[in-house]
This record gives C-alpha cells, sequence and structure tokens, in this order.
C-alpha cells in the first residue's frame, strides 16, 4: 500500500491528477470556449459527495470513474454488497494499492428489511480508523446501505435526526425507506464513541 | 480574525466541539439508548454539504445552524444573495471572526433568467483563495445561485458535465433549472486556471 503517497487529507477533489495550471491538452468539444478535451474530464462515481475529511461516498465505481477515483489518493473502499467485487475493480485496488473492506450487506426491499446492526457497527469503526483513511464507502447506488451507514456517522457526530434524514434523503431522492431512517434512529453509537477521536487533525498540526 | 484557529483544514465535520468521547450530557430522547440531550445536538444548515476540502455549501444558515457552523472552523462565508445580511448572522460572523463575501445575485425564475458571470467569477475567485478558507457558500436555499457557482468549481476541477448537473440537481430537486446548467455549459474556467492550485495539500505536507 503506497501509504504516504495516497493519504492526502486535503487532496482538492479532481485536482491532483489535472493541475489546472499546466493544461496543455488540445481544443475540445467545451462550448465555453476553454481548452479542454474529453479525454481530461473527470467522472466521479454515480452519487458521489464527500462525507467529511478523508471520507467519501458514491454508487458502484466502474471503469469510467477510475481516473477520478485516482486523484482521491484512496487507502480503503468499503464495499456494502454481498456480491463478488468484479475484477476491474478488484485490479484497479491492486493497482492503487487500495485496502477492500467488504460488508455483504444485501439489498433488501421494503416491507422485509433487515439491515445488520453489526455489519454497519463493524463498517462505522473501519471509517473511524484514521489508518483507513482516505476511503470510499459505496453499495450498488450509494443511496440505502450507503445513506444508512453514513447516517449512523452522523449520528456520532452528534448531528440531529433531521439533518440526517434530510442528507440521507438526498441521496436515496425517491426511493428513500422510512425503514432505513429508523434504523438510524434506533442504531445505539454510544460503544463507539471512544473510537471517534477527531482523526485527521493530528495529520494537519 | 482568529486565523490559526479558524483553519482547520480536515476538522471531521461536528466533532470540533462535541468530541464523543467525552459525553458526559444527561439522558435525552435518543431513542437508541445513547446519553445524549438535545442541547448536544448540532443542526446543519438546510442542503449543507461538504464540497471540498475547506469548502462547504448550504441553505440560508440560522441562529438553530450557530453552533454547528462553529464546529466548522469558518474563516469566511460567500453569500450570495442582493439582501442585506440579517443582524443575527452578522453578529454570529462578527464574534467568531469570519469575513463575510457578498455577491448580490437576484434569485431570479425561469424563464427569465439572467445569472451575472462576473459576480460567479469574482466569487470563484473567493473560493480558489486558500486565505479565505474554511468557508460556506451559501444564497437562500442553497439551490439555484449557490449550485451555479459549485457548478463551476467543478467544471475548473475537470468534472464532466454530466457529474456537473447531477450534484446540481441532488440539491435543486425538483426546483432544477435548464437554465442554471447551461450557465455552467457555457462558463468559460480558462481565466481561473492559474488561481486554482491545489490549495490545501500545502496545509498538511
Amino acid at each position: 500500500m503506497r501509504i504516504e503517497e495516497s493519504f492526502k487529507c486535503d487532496r482538492p477533489i479532481g485536482a491532483a491528477v489535472t493541475p489546472f495550471s499546466t493544461d496543455n491538452s488540445p481544443p475540445g468539444n467545451d462550448s465555453s470556449g476553454d481548452t479542454v478535451s474529453l479525454d481530461d474530464l473527470l467522472a466521479p462515481p454515480l452519487n458521489f459527495s464527500m462525507v467529511d475529511y478523508g471520507v467519501y461516498r458514491s454508487g458502484f465505481p466502474d471503469y469510467a470513474n477510475f481516473p477520478f477515483l485516482r486523484t482521491l489518493g484512496l487507502r480503503s473502499i468499503i464495499y456494502l454488497c454481498p456480491e463478488p467485487y468484479p475484477v476491474a475493480n478488484a485490479e484497479f485496488l491492486k493497482a492503487n494499492g487500495i485496502r477492500l473492506f467488504q460488508f455483504g450487506i444485501e439489498g433488501s426491499k421494503e416491507p422485509f428489511v433487515n439491515i445488520p446492526e453489526d455489519s454497519i457497527r463493524e463498517a462505522l469503526e473501519v471509517v473511524l480508523d484514521e489508518k483507513n483513511r482516505p476511503l470510499l464507502i459505496h453499495c450498488k447506488r450509494g443511496k440505502h446501505r450507503t445513506g444508512c451507514l453514513v447516517g449512523c456517522l452522523r449520528k456520532l457526530q452528534k448531528w440531529c435526526l433531521t439533518s440526517i434524514f434530510d442528507e440521507y434523503q438526498r441521496y436515496a431522492a425517491d426511493k428513500a425507506r422510512v425503514s432505513d431512517q429508523r434504523f438510524i434512529e434506533l442504531f445505539d453509537v454510544s460503544s463507539l464513541k471512544e473510537l471517534s477521536t477527531p482523526v485527521a487533525i493530528s495529520k494537519c498540526q
């Protein structure tokens, strides 16, 4: 693992691989008149966003997203589905020294829903471990399983439920589930508090 | 301005003021059994999210959001509306050494839309200036004016338009405007490239 190189705790998103001040690419299809080629453009995974310093979330990344993911200098990926990781994605992780943490949570549908609290708790422990950051949390669409994990992280960060659900719903959109939000509301974070020190500050002070 | 104190370039969101490992608050209304009181809970502004390291976005913050905003150690706020800043918000900024950058962009509606490119460009220059971070970008609801500014930032970061619009639409939801997305598509970032160096990395290396 390229620990030192990968841990850019505050690398601007998308800026690392293609510094703007050194763009020598030929004119492309950009109607703004800016000189940029399609090859230079970066495509974040579906539903991608920053969650916290060194913590990102998204839907399932595919080949088109790999150049963007390289700019994040990821150290780990938390994969929340039971299906085996695709070969192309596994090769990308190997080539970039990224560790995979898989928690096989079934993509259940309401009204039959069973979110395994133990898996979310173990995944949250991975998120809270400084050694694993920068990391990307993803499931299939970045809505339900990822939303539950991020919601529990927000609860640990003492966000009020109104704000936690507002964030959950922004990513789940018309697929938002009351059962997921109820899971977050009932999730007990007290046993995790000793793990949740302000992780990355030590990297900058 | 409390420069040194305010510039925590990777302070975990919501964790700075209330470290989880020192929670001595009495039991509250948390159904999870976790010991937390309503007074301890933090309420981010509407539509709040991290955009990049030291860059946040949201709707209009009010008094209830001030405790959360304190945890961000903001150095600046970029306010994109023409209306005078409310007294309570102005006092919060003064008390916390936060500088206000106001760009009076009218909240125009389609089909009559006129987004001032110069204002967005000047606001983007403020975002790109390391001295102003950490900063919060906000308008009224964090959808259109804020969405245009963030969209132009993403263009500068070489995100493809598909991803830029996907992000814009996540915050604008059913209020998404084709005119805003067209503005982002046509916005010429070439003159800003020399300003967009990977700002915060120097803080961590």
